[in-house]
């Protein structure tokens, strides 16, 4: 398997990263997960707009474009004749002596390779059980950087527990996203999911979806709810690049639309790939 | 240089970590700075100690009493001919391809290596400006963990603004700490820092200055305190591994102890190196 290792490919095995490197020791750094369906980047541009804007919050000096990234990118999935999965990618601050403050004179890290991704189908068809847990993350999450012990723990918690995802909340009133999903609320036939602000991350699936919605004529809005409304919701389902559209069919011990996928999450998801070939989502 | 990886020796040039490893990709390790002074470790114990509390915090399976690491520690340190620094000491939970959940059968990786540290006698004798900011971070402060950007952003900002310390409020009435130190405010002799919870790293020397604090009857107590005592205090000072005791003489546009190093800091820092050879803060 070859990596893109800044701007060079290079063996998986000789892919190695200095003790030194910022991500190592600070989670200094940003990341992206890329789909890849059929040989085909799945709305690129968009997780690049994204990752410029981590990069911007994070003040990591990297020019995307000057490194052609895109095209670097296009190239290490015909490099790897990579059909299916997600493209990891990453940039850190850099190697430099360990110190807080940003090195003056570091140029970044960038890492990109190929991860499998299965297509959830069992999951897809039959719908996830979840938990609640505290988000105890930091208040900077609209960044996807590399600090995510806050949503391993989370995330952990829920497998202990025999569920598949976390749900995170705030206080009582205040349910955020899930450990590594967007999460979203029916009730009377309304799809309400958390603003994008410094609470959660903007996911580009969740962006898609709203796309979505607008094609299906579904309503969807973006307000904070509390738990009390999540556990009593038509439905409930959560959404990212690896798991696309997934009905939560339990949380905790609260059945939702009595334990089955509901019909909205079933449109999105058969409206997926039907549009999938939309290059941008946005400007 | 020699670097202590895993249970092995080796060149520092030829210390590198899998890019999948989990510090690298989730900031998924916990870490330590142990002082060197002379050649001898300060506080090794107490250190190792809160190294195995973070570990158990963050559900990462590693002995240290069974990989003998206060040995192979006192031996870096020898291999190293290292006199006058600081050991940076990392364990995270090991390289496994990347998935949020915990691998299963996946070891630790251990990193630990001599970095330079030099007594900020400067800015002991003269004090430092800090700037306030508000604390960012994730809500499990108390593990010494490589989740470290909010701390390595508020840091920065403080350089940013020409100061050397960013002191953290999650609101008007919570200040918790400095963005790599615990702060100390003194208000008629009475010395006040937040009490040791999830808000803040329950700091080696803090607890140094605790058993100190002891020795010279000076009174301290373990409150949560404001903005506005922290800027009205008759003294603020930081304490950490790297900085000691060092005095803070200004907050944003506000002296302290019209802008000098405090008595009472400058109490600490006299009796800081006569009681230094003490084994154990603790059990």
């Amino acid at each position: 398997m070859f990596v893109l290792l800044n701007d060079e490919f290079v063996n998986r095995n000789e892919c190695l990263i200095d003790i030194e490197d910022r991500a190592n020791q600070f989670g200094d750094g940003v990341y992206e997960v890329i789909r890849v369906y059929d040989g085909e980047f799945f709305l690129l541009h968009d997780h690049l707009k994204r990752l410029i804007y981590s990069l911007e919050e994070a003040k990591i000096n990297y020019d995307i474009h000057h490194h052609n990234l895109a095209d670097q990118l296009q190239k290490l999935v015909e490099m790897n004749n990579f059909k299916d999965g997600g493209i990891y990618l990453q940039i850190s601050r850099g190697a430099s002596p360990r110190s807080h403050p940003f090195p003056k004179h570091t140029q970044p890290t960038l890492i990109a390779y190929p991860i499998p991704v299965t297509r959830p189908l069992e999951s897809q068809e039959k719908g996830i059980e979840a938990i609640l847990h505290e988000d105890l993350r930091w208040l900077r999450c609209d960044i996807k950087s590399l600090n995510l012990l806050g949503n391993v723990m989370a995330k952990q918690s829920a497998l202990d527990a025999g569920a598949k995802e976390a749900i995170l909340y705030r206080d009582y009133n205040h349910v955020t996203e899930g450990s590594s999903t967007n999460v979203f609320i029916v009730k009377d036939g309304v799809v309400k999911t958390h603003p994008a602000n410094h609470y959660i991350l903007n996911g580009i699936t969740r962006l898609y979806l709203f796309y979505l919605a607008e094609l299906l004529n579904i309503p969807i809005v973006e307000e904070v709810y509390s738990i009390e409304e999540l556990k009593n919701a038509d439905e409930v389902f959560i959404s990212s690049t690896t798991s696309e559209v997934i009905s939560v069919i339990k949380i905790d011990d609260v059945q939702i639309n009595n334990g089955k996928p509901g019909p909205i999450a079933q449109k999105f998801l058969q409206a997926f790939f039907k549009h999938k070939n939309i290059k941008h989502l946005s400007k």
